[in-house]
């Protein structure tokens, strides 16, 4: 039988770096000492910002040729919340039953040690080297602002030269078991205020006022009552969420003059931003009534992408079900990831642990989940430089 | 020709007096002067409660038996704001072009000043009594918070065994030119706050979490849809105005947990508080669609009463009448007053000036106004003791 890296001790050890973003905390010091200890090539380029704090970033590379593929991700943290409501510390990387705790078990340090534990074995089994190029690309700035992350490591990488063919980012994407879902795009996302303005004045006498409260919930109806799309193939129906209205107004007898709502929108491949935000104008428009309105637009995060269903797809998807014997669903639901900017150099599929725990109180994977996923990025190698 | 009591001259000793509410400047003292010389009876008391000001008020009374009639009014006024704006000060009684300027020179020293004179007047015509009794029933706490004025001034009134048959209150009531509009009622008034309680989460997964800005914006609009009523004889349709909405969500991403929409409700005689807040919980249910809600309602003003046209009524529009030429509408409309307090003790009616530069920078009054009116109240009192 073949002996495997030691997948539980590398979490372990990346558990106990405390690493809240945007610190490094030694997480991805250890990284490097692993890669470079397996031949591979470690960069470590730290980014600046402005009114931003430096971060630092790993890109580490071995091989030569093509098919490359990339595995990324980040190795800082969202904050643990009370630590005191912890059953095992938060950067302790307790063992208990069989399942292991700590804040990036999931998200993502676990993925990470798997990817990890994963390289070594294929390194091990095919004479120390891989048939094309394999490279890590994380960051330490993916649970922040991701200012100095993922977005400056890419374009720092394509002026070096490097050309990706695929990449495995592994952010926790199952919901309920390992081998649930792979995600092959994301969503949009659109921020924006819609401002309507009134005439204030005094509640007994509403003709000689406009009240924009009334103008503001006529037009957020209208907003919702239709929805923005029915879906596609691959993407749920884009979304519109009114996040907050807020008018400010202590004076019970005063009608006021300002009403702001704000909203997110979650849109799919039918629109762009450019074409969401005229659809929203065109249909305020139309619900408006001679109110005075306009919309306050937020820099956002990108337009929908889909990595289309391919031989890259299927044979992740090949590799999830020989170990899990799950058929993996294929998703573009939830939050945004950093698949956003890899999109832009290649096609990037996004496969990882069970999310239920991710950012919560007592954050834990199953010791039996690290040695799958284990399994599952290294029957990916084996498959795609095979 | 028949000599009047200068009415210029009282409404100007009137403005000078500071009596920013609960102040009360001089302004009562004056007024007790006034009618003790002409053979009142004064009583001064001052009424307290805990947290708030300690207020002086005035009664005056004259003759005895019946017809018992009471003006009522106060001298307390609003700030004047910016005094840097005024044309002429705001505290100074200055005439310009046949017009006074000043805080209250509308609301309502100036009324107060016409019905002193007229007062006088009617004296000096009738051998110096009435036949009944006349007196003035003023306050220093009508324009703040109204706790320790009219409403302690009428109990501390009848608990003397004071009995009135008739009252004119001498608020501002005409819109445009004297002998405009006599107000024979008011509107009621209720505030209260809508609030919606959901299920807060990330705006990715919008099927987790219950946003209540949908829910608080539906049953707005559904509370908005449909008339309150359609008005009666002698009331405008009621009216509801929604003044603020407020949720707070600073968090872009995050579907909030509660919304509050307050309000405010002017209502007619077809409804008491009781009734309208079941009318409006009610609407609000058949709206919710599941929604967690409740109404959080606010001590409010009062029910809407009506003195009914009738004897009482008529003297007075033909009184207005006789001197201005105008036939005065008999109306319900605008705000609240003192009258809330008055009618629980006899018919109320109002009648004053104009009211269109009230609480305004450069509040004024034509002296011609002051004339006329001061004429009205006089022609009221000839017919009311004739």
């Amino acid at each position: 039988m073949t002996q495997h890296a030691d997948v539980l001790a590398i979490a372990r050890d990346l558990l106990r770096c405390p690493s809240v973003t945007p610190a490094e905390g030694g997480s991805l010091a250890y990284v490097a000492e692993v890669l470079s200890r397996a031949g591979f090539t470690v960069e470590r380029p730290v980014f600046s910002e402005p009114g931003y704090a430096d971060v630092q970033n790993l890109y580490a590379r071995m091989g030569s040729g093509g098919p490359h593929l990339v595995f990324a991700g980040h190795t800082d943290v969202v904050p643990p919340g009370d630590e005191t409501q912890w059953t095992h510390p938060a950067f302790g990387g307790d063992v208990a039953d069989g399942v292991l705790y700590g804040r990036g078990a999931v998200d993502m340090k676990g993925a990470v040690a798997c990817a990890l534990a994963a390289t070594l074995d294929h390194l091990a089994a095919n004479g120390g080297r891989p048939k094309g190029t394999l490279s890590f690309l994380l960051t330490g700035d993916e649970e922040g602002v991701a200012v100095n992350g993922t977005v400056k490591l890419l374009k720092w990488a394509a002026e070096r030269g490097e050309r990706f063919d695929h990449c495995i980012l592994g952010e926790p994407t199952n919901p309920d078991a390992l081998g649930d879902m792979i995600k092959i795009g994301r969503r949009g996302s659109q921020n924006g205020t819609l401002v309507v303005t009134g005439t204030p004045g005094h509640v007994a006498y509403p003709h000689l006022a406009d009240n924009p409260v009334r103008h503001v919930v006529r037009m957020i109806a209208a907003l919702l009552a239709e929805p923005l799309d029915a879906g596609t193939d691959h993407f749920d129906p884009s979304n519109l969420e009114f996040t907050s209205i807020d008018v400010g107004n202590k004076t019970v007898n005063v009608i006021p003059a300002e009403a702001r709502a704000r909203f997110n929108i979650r849109f799919n491949d039918l629109h762009t931003q450019a074409t969401l935000r005229d659809l929203i104008k065109t249909r305020a428009a139309a619900a408006a009534q001679g109110a005075r309105w306009r919309f306050d637009w937020e820099p956002s995060n990108a337009d929908a992408f889909l990595t289309a269903p391919g031989p890259f797809v299927a044979l992740v998807g090949d590799a999830i079900t020989s170990v899990t014997g799950r058929k993996a669903k294929l998703s573009t639901s939830g939050g945004t990831s950093d698949a956003r900017f890899i999109k832009n150099y290649c096609p990037v599929v996004e496969f990882g642990l069970v999310n239920a725990s991710m950012h919560g109180i007592d954050e834990r994977v199953p010791v039996a989940d690290l040695v799958a996923l284990t399994a599952v990025y290294r029957e990916i190698f084996a498959r795609y430089f095979g």
